[in-house]
Parts: C-alpha cells; sequence; structure tokens
C-alpha cells in the first residue's frame, strides 16, 4: 500500500512533515473532524496525487495560534493534483486527469451551489455553510498539504486541465487557481474593478499581489498596493503597479502623490482582521484599521471588495471587542459615500475556468507576480517560518517530485 | 409679488412657520448656505407652487438636535408642485406641469449623474458629494415645506406626471415619490429582494413601511417587519406583512416562529443610526444594533441593503466612538456569511419613474402602506411633534389647499 | 412488479395510453434514443410516482407532426411526483419526498451547469447541448406523463416540496413549476420587466398566460396579451391583463388604444415558429411575423425575451427557408432601436424555488392564470385534442389519483 | 470673422472640401436638417476648434450611396476639439478645454439619457430616438470633418482631458474615444467578452480591430478576428490577434483549426447589413451571412454583439427584402443555443471616460491596433477613397494643423 506524508499543525508557531493515512473513500475521526462528518462515505470522491500545493495566508492564522485549530490537523488546501482513483459515483473525471481543486468544498447539489456560491455550500460542513479542505471549524476534510489527498464530489469540484503538457508548463501558474489568484480576482470583481478602473490594494502578501495582477488583467488604468513591508511591494512594483508604504503616513495622502487625487475607484481589503495602522501607528495591531483606510481612500460611490478574512471570534485579539469579532468601524464615512462592501470566501468554482484560459494563453503570469518558490513538501516547516517572516514569496510545496524540487 | 411661507428649524425642538422669501433663480445667503453656492445663479431652474411635501424621519435628526443644523433653516426635502415659472435655460419643463421632485439634488452633467449616481452629484454641494432641499451641510439649497420652492436643473430633476387630473386623484402615493417610496424600494432592491423573497425590514417608520410595500411589488413570498412600536406595526400588518416586535425578544428567534427558521433571504436597515436594542436592551440607544440584528438573520450569501441614515458624526451619541461615526460591528459574523452590504442615500431618479407607473396602475398602494395624513402647512409643528412621538402616520403638508386641508 | 402506463405518440394527430416499461436505473433502447445514450447508468436518478404532469403546447409541435418525432416515442416533460426509490448515488433527495422536476435535464456536474445553464447542459444529450423527457432529439430520456417515471441527476435536479400538506393544497399550482411557469416568468426576465414595466405578452396560450402572470407578479404596471383566440384572451383578462385581438388590426394600434402609445417597454414572444400573421394576414402561418411585430412595438432600448420555440429544421413549413429554419426577420428595425434578443429553452431550474416560495406563500395564482383543468391520465388524447383546438386550458394529468380525477 | 471649411458629400462617390458656415448657437437650415429642427437655439452649446476628427465606417454607406443621405451634407461625427466659444447655458464646459465628442448626440434630460442610453436620446431628432452630426436622417447636426463644429447641450456631451499637455502626446488615440474604441469595446461587453474568454470579431476594418483590441483589454484568452482583406487581418495579428481569412472557407473550420474547437464564447459583428459570403461565396453581398456565421460558431449560451450597422432600408440591396431591411435569418439555430443578441449604436459617453483612463495610463494601443494615420482635411477625398479600397487604416483628419500634417 501506498504510504502518505503530510504537513501537520502541532501547536502554535509549530509545523511538521508526518506519515499520515493514505485516503480512502470515507471521511475517518481524526483531529478537527466534526462528528456529525466521521464515518461519511465519499463514493463521489476522487484521490489525488499532488503535484502542488501551497501554503497559504490562512494556513498562518491557524499557525499563529490565532484560531482553535486542534493539534494533529493535516494543513492544506490549495491543491492540484492527478486523479489516481475515482469513486464509484464518479462519472467524467478520469484516472490520469491533472485537475486544480477550489480550496473551498462543495457538494453541488445544495441550493447556494446551484447559486453558484460554492463559498457556502450547505452540505459539506456541519457547523455552518462553508467548508474547506484541513482548515479549523471546516468539518475535518484533511488538508491536502500532503502526497495525496481525497477530493469529495470529484465530478463537482475539479477543474481538468485540457492538456497535460502545456499544463505541466504552466502549473506554476496554475497552482494559483486553487485559491489565491481567484480570490485576489473575487475581490476585485466585486468591488467593480474594471478597465480603466484606479484601485487601491491593502495588502501585499499573496492574495494582495494576486488582487492586483487582477485588477491590471481586467484592465484597470493605475493599480496601487499598499503594505508596511518594503520588499513585499517591491515585488508589486515588478509588474506595473504603483506601490504606497503606509508606514509613511496616511494611505490617502500617499494615493494623492501618485494619482493627484487622494481616492481610487475601488479598494481591495486583502489584509483582513490581522490588520496593522498606518503612519504613526504602523507597528500596532489594529483590526478595523483597513477598512477604515478603506472608506477614506475609496470615492464616493465607489464599492469595496473584501477577499481578506475577518473573524467571528479571535481569543488573541487585541481588546475584548475584538475576541468576539467586534471591530469599531467608521460606518457613517462608508454611508455618507454610498458605499457597498463585499465580504466572504471566494467562490472558486466561479472564477477558476477563465482565470485557466488567461494563464493557458499568456494573459497573465500569477507565478511572477506573486514570486512563486517551489521547495520539497518536506521544506515546509522552513516555508512556513519564512512566510511567516514576512518573506515576498509564495512557497509552492512539491510533495511527489513533479516539480524535481527534491 | 407673492408671498411665501415655510417650516423654520428655530433649534431643538422647535419648528415654526414662518414668512420667507419667494424664490428667486438665484441661491442667496442665508442659514446653513454654503459661502461657495451664495450668489449661485439658477438659469436651469424652475419655481414650483407646492402641492404637497412631506414631514420626513431624516427632518427629525435635525429637529432633535442631532446635527449641527443651524437655526433658521427652511426645511423639507420632499416636494411635489406645479411648475410656475422656469430659467431661461429650461427647455422641455413647462409652465402648468405637475411634477415630482427627487429629494436629491443633482446636476445631470457630473460623472456621477451620467453614471445614475445622482444621490453623489459633484456640482450642487462644496462640502462633499451629494445634496438635498432644507438639510444641514447640503449646500444651503432652500427647503421645500413652504409654499413655493425652486428646483435647479429643472429638465434633468423633475418628473413630470402624463396626465394632471388621474395624478390629483392619487396625489398622496405619489408625493411618496419624492423620497420614502424610491428610498425604501432602493433598499430593497439593492438587498436583492425579488420574487419569492423572504425579507426582514428593521423599522416601521414611514422608510421601513415602504420598503415593506416595495418588498411585495417586487414579488417577495414574506415580509417581515421588525419595530418596537406596536402602533407602525399594526401598520405594517395592514398590507400582508407579518410583524415581530423585537422588545420580545431576539429578532432572529421571532423571525423562527413565522418562518421555522431564524434566517430570511434578504434584510433592510430601515432605522439608521438612532436604532436601539432589542429584547431586554429594547430601552436603550444601540447605534450598531440594527446592523449587527441584520447580519444575524440574513442567510449566508445574503445582502443587507441599508437605507438607514449613519452619519460621520453626531455629537449626542450614546458613546465617544459613535459621536465620531465609530460603530461596534460585528463584522467577522457578516464576512462568514459572505455578505454584501449597500449603504447610502437612494438615487431617486433611478426608481421614481417606474414607481409612478406602478401607482397611476394601481400596482401599489403607498399612501395607505404609510398611513398618509393630509395637514395644513400652518399645522406642520403638531405634525413634527406627533411623527417624533411615534405616531404611526406620514404627514403630508398642504401648503397652497390643493389637498382642501385648510 | 408494478405496472406501468403512458402517453405514446403514434404518429401525426395521434397518441395514446398505453402499458409502458417501469423505470429502471439504465437508460434503454426505444424509440428516439440516442445510440450512444442507449444501455446509460443512472445510479444517480430516482424514480418518482407521478403526482401530476401536464401536456404541453411542445408536445403539440410533435403530435402535429412538425418534427421528426418516432412513432413510439412516450411523452411528457412537466413532471411532478413523489419519490419511491432512489439509485445508490443519491445522497440528499429522500424516499417519500415530493418534487417538482425541471422539464430541461441537466447533470449538475458540466460547465454549463456550474453557470447555472442548465437548459445547455453538455452531458445529456449526445446530439447538442440541452435536453428534456420524452422530446425528439433530446437524447431519448423517456417522457413522464405516466404513472411512474426516471429522473437522472436526483440530487441535482429534483426540487423539494418543504411540506407534503400544504403542497399537496396547491398541487395544481406547483406542477406548473416543471416548465410554463418558469419558462414564462424567464422571457419576462430576460426581456427586463420590473417593477412599472409595460409589457406586451404575443400569444395566450399557457406559455404566454404564464408570461403575463409572470410579468404582473414582477410588478408590471400594464400586461397586454395579444392572441387571434378570444377564449385564450378572455382568460388573460381574468387576472388583471389588457388583451388585444390582433385579427382586428396591427397589433402597434391596438396596444395605441391601451396605452396611448403604439410602444411597450418590453415584448415576450411565447408563439414560437408556428406564428400567424395579425390583421387582414390573420389566417395566415407567418413564422417571423411575432418577431417582427415584437421589434414594431416594443420602444427603442427596450429588449424581447422569446421563451417561444424556434427550431433549426421544420419539414412542413410554408416555404423552403422556414423548412431550414431561415426566418426573413426587418433586423434593421430592431437594430435602429437598439433591440436585445434573448432566446432559448428556460433555465427552469435557476427559478422554480422562488416561484415555489411566491406559490407556497399566495403571491400568484398561476393555476387560475393558465386555467389549469385536471384530467385522468388515460383521457389524455382527449386533453391533446382539446387542447389543439385551442381550448384556453391548460390540461394537468392525474396518473395515479392523487387529484381524485379518475 | 473666421472662415471655415468642411467635408460636403457631392453625391455617390464624391465628396469635396469646401468652404462651410462658421457654427452659431443655432441649427440653421441645410441640406438635411429636419425642419422641426431648423431654428433650434443652442444655448447650450459649444464650439469647438476641431483638433482631430476622423473618417468612419459609417461615412462611407452615405458615400457609397447606400443611403439617402442629400448632395451638400456635412460630413464627420468623429470629433475631439479645443473649446474656443461657449453658449451662455453653459455652467462647467470652459474655454481652452480640450474634449472629446461622442458621436451620439444627446439632451442629458430625457428619460433614455437618464437611463445611460444616449445612444436613442429622445429630444435630438425628430424623426426617431438617436442622432448623430453630419449623418442622413439623423435632425441635421452638422457634421465635424471641419475646422470648426456646435457640440449642443455642452456640458452633458463632452469628456474633458485632465492634462492638456498629457492628451496632445496621445491624441492619436485619443481621437479613437469619440466613436470606433467605445463601438467595439460595446460589442464586446455586450456579448459578454471577459478575463479568459474565446473570441470571434467578425470584420477587420477599424470597428473590428477596435473590438479586437477592447476584447485583448478585457482580459480575452483568444481573440480571433475574421475577414476577406489579406492587409486588414495583417493589421490584428500585430497586436496579439490570431485571425482567419473567411474568403479560404468556413469560419467555424477556420476557427477549429486555432482552437481545436470551432465554437468560441463570444462573437461581435463588427460589419452589419454590407456583408459578404465566406468561402465559395466570398465575392458576393449577402447581408444576413455574418449574423448567421455568428450563430454558428458562437458555442451554446454565448452571445453575440451586433455594433455592426443593420439598416431599415437599403435601396441598393441585392434583394427586394433586404431594401426594406428584412433579412433571412437562420433565427432557429440561434434559439437551440441560447444566443442573446444585442443591437444598436454604442452609447459613447457611458465608456468614453474609463477608455480615456485606459489609454493615458497606457494600457492599451488603439491607434496602433487600428494603423491611424494623419492627413490634413483638405486630402479628405483622397482619405475617404483609399478606405473605401480597403486600406488597413484609420484616417485622421487634421483640420487646424494641430498634428502638423499640413
Amino acid at each position: 500500500m501506498t504510504g502518505n506524508r503530510g504537513v501537520v499543525y502541532q501547536g502554535p508557531g509549530r509545523v511538521e512533515v508526518q506519515d499520515i493515512s493514505y485516503p480512502e473513500f470515507e471521511l475517518k475521526d481524526g483531529p478537527g473532524v466534526n462528528p456529525a462528518n466521521v464515518g461519511r462515505k465519499v463514493p463521489h470522491g476522487a484521490i489525488l496525487k499532488v503535484v502542488v500545493t501551497n501554503i497559504c495566508g490562512s494556513d498562518q492564522h491557524m499557525v499563529r495560534g490565532r484560531t482553535t485549530a486542534p493539534e494533529g490537523l493535516v494543513l492544506g488546501h490549495e491543491i492540484t493534483g492527478e486523479v489516481v482513483e475515482t469513486g464509484p459515483d464518479v462519472e467524467f473525471v478520469k484516472v490520469g486527469d491533472l485537475v486544480s481543486v477550489p480550496f473551498n468544498i462543495s457538494c453541488g447539489r445544495c441550493t447556494n451551489c446551484k447559486a453558484r456560491r460554492t463559498e457556502i455550500c450547505l452540505n459539506v460542513n456541519p457547523d455552518r455553510p462553508g467548508s474547506a479542505y484541513g482548515y479549523v471549524d471546516m468539518g475535518g476534510w484533511v488538508g491536502g498539504q500532503a502526497k495525496y489527498a481525497l477530493v469529495p464530489y470529484a465530478d463537482w469540484n475539479l477543474l481538468r486541465f485540457p492538456d497535460r503538457d502545456r499544463a505541466m508548463e504552466k502549473i506554476m501558474d496554475l497552482t494559483m487557481l486553487s485559491d489565491i489568484f481567484p480570490t485576489g480576482f473575487h475581490g476585485c470583481v466585486s468591488a467593480g474593478v474594471g478597465v480603466g478602473s484606479t484601485v487601491y490594494v491593502a495588502g501585499a502578501g499573496p492574495v494582495g499581489l494576486a488582487a492586483a495582477a487582477s485588477a491590471r488583467l481586467l484592465g484597470a488604468a493605475v493599480v496601487i498596493v499598499g503594505d508596511l513591508n518594503e520588499e513585499r511591494l517591491a515585488q508589486a512594483r515588478r509588474f506595473g503597479c504603483e506601490t504606497v508604504n503606509i508606514s509613511q503616513g496616511d494611505p490617502g495622502d500617499l494615493i494623492a502623490e501618485i494619482l493627484g487625487t487622494p481616492v481610487v475607484d475601488h479598494a481591495v481589503d486583502a489584509v483582513g482582521f490581522e490588520a496593522h495602522g498606518s503612519g504613526e501607528k504602523a507597528g500596532q495591531e489594529a483590526p478595523a484599521s483597513v477598512l477604515n483606510d478603506a472608506m477614506k481612500v475609496t470615492k464616493a460611490g465607489g464599492a469595496i471588495g473584501i477577499p481578506g478574512l475577518y473573524v467571528t471570534g479571535d481569543p488573541r485579539a487585541v481588546d475584548e471587542a475584538a475576541k468576539v469579532g467586534s471591530l469599531s468601524i467608521r460606518f457613517g464615512l462608508g454611508w455618507s459615500k454610498s458605499h457597498a462592501f463585499y465580504t466572504g470566501q471566494c467562490p472558486v468554482m466561479k472564477y477558476h475556468r477563465q482565470l485557466m484560459m488567461a494563464i493557458l494563453n499568456d494573459r497573465v503570469r500569477i507565478a511572477e507576480a506573486v514570486n512563486a518558490v517551489a521547495i520539497p513538501l518536506e521544506e515546509a516547516p522552513e516555508g512556513y517560518r519564512s512566510f511567516d517572516q514576512g518573506a515576498a514569496s509564495k512557497y509552492v510545496l512539491d510533495p511527489n517530485g513533479y516539480l524535481g524540487t527534491g
């Protein structure tokens, strides 16, 4: 029997690569598995040999101990793989297919899935609408930072790459389809970014950079990325963005130096609840800071896309209100400007096919934009550490040697 | 020369009907007139003999002293009238036309007006985008709770009723086109209300009732209105709505008694910043209460329309944060449910024509829904008082005897 | 073993109720079954005991011999039933559920289904995108004018009624969810009908009446239905529509008598290729007549929804061009008015849930609007005959005595 | 007094540059001026010194004698200029502003303008909704292939370039904002082109090339341009498009050679009624040919944008039906594929600002894409001739020497 190895959360600040079970067509008990999901049959699933799987900023929330993730959780929700076995109910996906997996798990049979809202599928997570692989409070589906992984509802979830060779040439780009490229794109689309827009993207981590690349792909006229991390800002400038280092002042003032006006048409919050202040408050965690800045710098009538994660509970938050997810938001400012706010996980399936087409036809270089770096699966702990320290890189794990890193 | 009379704000809690200037085609200096607007020529304006003009809940914010409105301000932004004179630039509006005036003043020549965003016109208010008649910080355009009023950019702003006699028969309905009917409708439309929806409308004041009537007109399956005021809730039941008295418990629990589930598809916040708590906190002002409840009772994937006013400053607010418009919002809850939030004034012009058609063809009885009550202009102070005390009525002033109230 | 009976096409003008096979979880060979579909396994299917199933105008195209439908074809694509058995892959649908079946069969796993375009599913019909039960060139799925029927991809396709008793009370309304109510609604929605619209619906057959009822549900101000059949027009007047008998003149002139203008905001073509002329040409088949009239009576900037069926081949058409589906369309007229045209089958799944909610909450009486008449399955031939002769009724078959007709 | 010169239509095949009247703020009688427009006051107008003005394919319809354009008509509807005088009602446009003029004239005060449908303005053309400068049956507004031109409703119509020097550097690009860039863009947007799309653009004239450039700007994955003219196709290849020469076969077959499938996601008809057949019928005028091909090559569920002009009457058409604008369209084919069709003039104002932003920020090189060539106004006749003979160029006239051509 084939062995399996995976990245396992071992408590705040610690991840390890360990032997883990080889997937079966059933959701077994384990750390973080919702009792109602234990023993769930998955005849509609496919087992993938993982080709590439990435470390995500939202994994960091868990690893930094900002969640209630249990020790022993196998991490990883950004998965691209080759199908090695299919369950009896799988009709269209075939062994040998090279496929991208949307990080949100969905059933393809509930009201929300039928309405393209796969990020809030009603049938995969007994706790609440929506799910993901290897994530706290998401039902217990095993993570994919591993050699092998199980994908339920395979006919529904998987995106097949049309040509294997062409796909392998672009695999460092295509791996971004499982999460951050659609997530950044969704932030832009929901904010209304289009041809000729001016856009402010808060955050130059991988999602922020993906949002910036998306804005350019959508035809935006000027894309301004803000962050405190100079190295990440330099990365944004590499593909045509303007940048502002918000440690140096008020974002609006810095934007005005670029545009001649302190406002943009659209803003994207690619930071979320672990936000820090700007200007003199640059060193302090300030969870509503990005939202409040976004309202300030977005023109009247503009919209704000919010792919950055906000949580319902944050035990290590800076104040009591934030511990239960309450933030002090200057809502009257947004109201006076007729702002619209779009929140939530990206429904990856809504976008991954068109973004795949853009990649395969050379319309976007997303791997370059986010500075994708391949490392062996066994070096995942170093990847986590380096990313947490602010490296301007997106780490792509190579569990089975497809990339030749090992 | 014709005299003029109007409703004048005289300080917290006090309004009087006084002699005021007859309109000219120029914006003269006066209380609350932005210096940059003083002396502005209005050759594109029309002078109306006011047929009906209503007292609005947002007038109450000023009269209750919750704003910086100056004494001497002529109030009133809900105006329906007969054209008695047109400026030299007016080409299509004619003397004798019976017209509805959108409460938001707009130029018809700026980027926002061209994009149908008349609520944030760039050319009428030197302070910020957007304007209204007789309102604090809105540029200083004279209010219309008066016998005569000036409407700038008349060809752009005015909606002409196609048949005078038919219009006069429905005048108590048509008067709602200037503000609350479109405002309630906009709340529903932006929240995505449609055929078969379940909807929660927070607030049973005139805007809430207009939102509820709009939801029904849009084909909603179940419309639930929540308030603390039993008399206003009774009004909502009169035209087919369900109601919940939120003094009796958590809105979600009360909704579950009606629907069998504690969530609705869409929510409309028709209350705004002067919100009160529910259940045990029913007596206390709690400015984020309606927003937080709306997130609780709206299903994952739903949207929240927010026509209720939120302000950037509220000197008499319950806490320091609220004084500068900051509210403690449980944003993570909304995020986890992928909510969208739509704020701001309603761009009346986007909707008033279609709603006029619905009125004229007997598809909606908005006057009945909001319990419109006609009173003479001279009794406006009593109307303000009664409305402030929670009367389940919408007061329609009759400054020139068209309704025979005098 | 349970027997089965179904309505079978026996050649032009002839249908019979016959013994037919009881469904199995496999698509067997038979009249009209695409060879590529023969033997297809259906473990994802559910077998329904049919509660109600309707005769549709598009069945008539086959029965009138206007298609290449083979003799022996079991007819019927409007199915509502009770689940009596489910295949091994069915996870959420349960035996005993009362369900509505969208007439378009779809897989829930292809690109089009994921984009809510179930009317052009890529996996159910080897001939072309899109399929339906009991219909020529649609892949060979067995029709549902029968006691029992098989529904593939049951978890995806079926709409469960939330309460059995409440559903049975409204079953004559709910039966319209399988086709004509969503189809008429789709015609209106695609034409842009909304609150305050003026609408022209060409055709007062069941789809036209359903479109008219939909327009009213959507808040249209004035709905005008046109036909040559006085009895059907009378039916339209019963629920608040205006009507024009197009044998009496040009539709535009007749509309002007009602509206004071010869144009409406939106038009719906609920007739399709078997159209007849208007005025002096009222007796003649004229396949482009409704389209050309629709362009004439729709205002500049309006849109035309076209749920009426147009075919790629019509062997009995009036002229050579029409035999291959080419019609002489006054396209320049539409272009000069900036018209948009929306064609194709309705994707029922997009609408059936919201329309169910509207029915269950008494917001629409669709059975009354289309004059639904229940008859026993065995009387289907009389129903076909009567409907073909222009009866202003929608025939609902009662194969298992749920309605007590037998 | 300043003199004026303009391009004047002198009968089929003949244009001349002549002395013409200097504009006044009144629409004077002249060739093609609608009697109801004679003497119309234009106090809201601005007089422009024309910086650049282009020859358009739709001018060619007139010059080729395919319309009823009267001799003496001053041509030209693609105008960019410097404001030299404003009427008394103009409030925001200033003398010295450098501005782009939308080819569609609109009032900014009617229902359609308020709904952004400026292409069908109700107040500028007594004949029908919609108007343009220097065009037959469009009300009689004087053309702008001249040294000076009058623009009515200047505050509404004109787009001001924010920086004069930066604008003059890009003037060969910005001149395309008056018509063909927005027109091509509108074709793509209405067809639903977006990130990752495959697109077929029928026609490689300037509008087709502008549509192709727009598709790329919108992020399309593959853009295929079809034409019979090899030189024009070469032009399309220069900026990254694929091409098919439809004289060499069926467009679907040629597309399959590129994409591996004979269908695209979206199609744009940039040809219109003067279409020719493909393959063996390549030499013959066949007015429905492009529409019928578009349905063939567009996938089920796709949409077709039709900026190409179709007319209500064409006295020199190939057959009697086409003479009254009736075309033999294979409508059943489109219906079976659920196609949507979008027709009509582009409402330029809806797009010109965002496209200006894309130009000024180097996101698109539209002048290069359409091969813009500047010539002196006096050489306009040669430009018309050369363009009519199929030159792969867009001719930009330089009436006042801003470009230094003279």
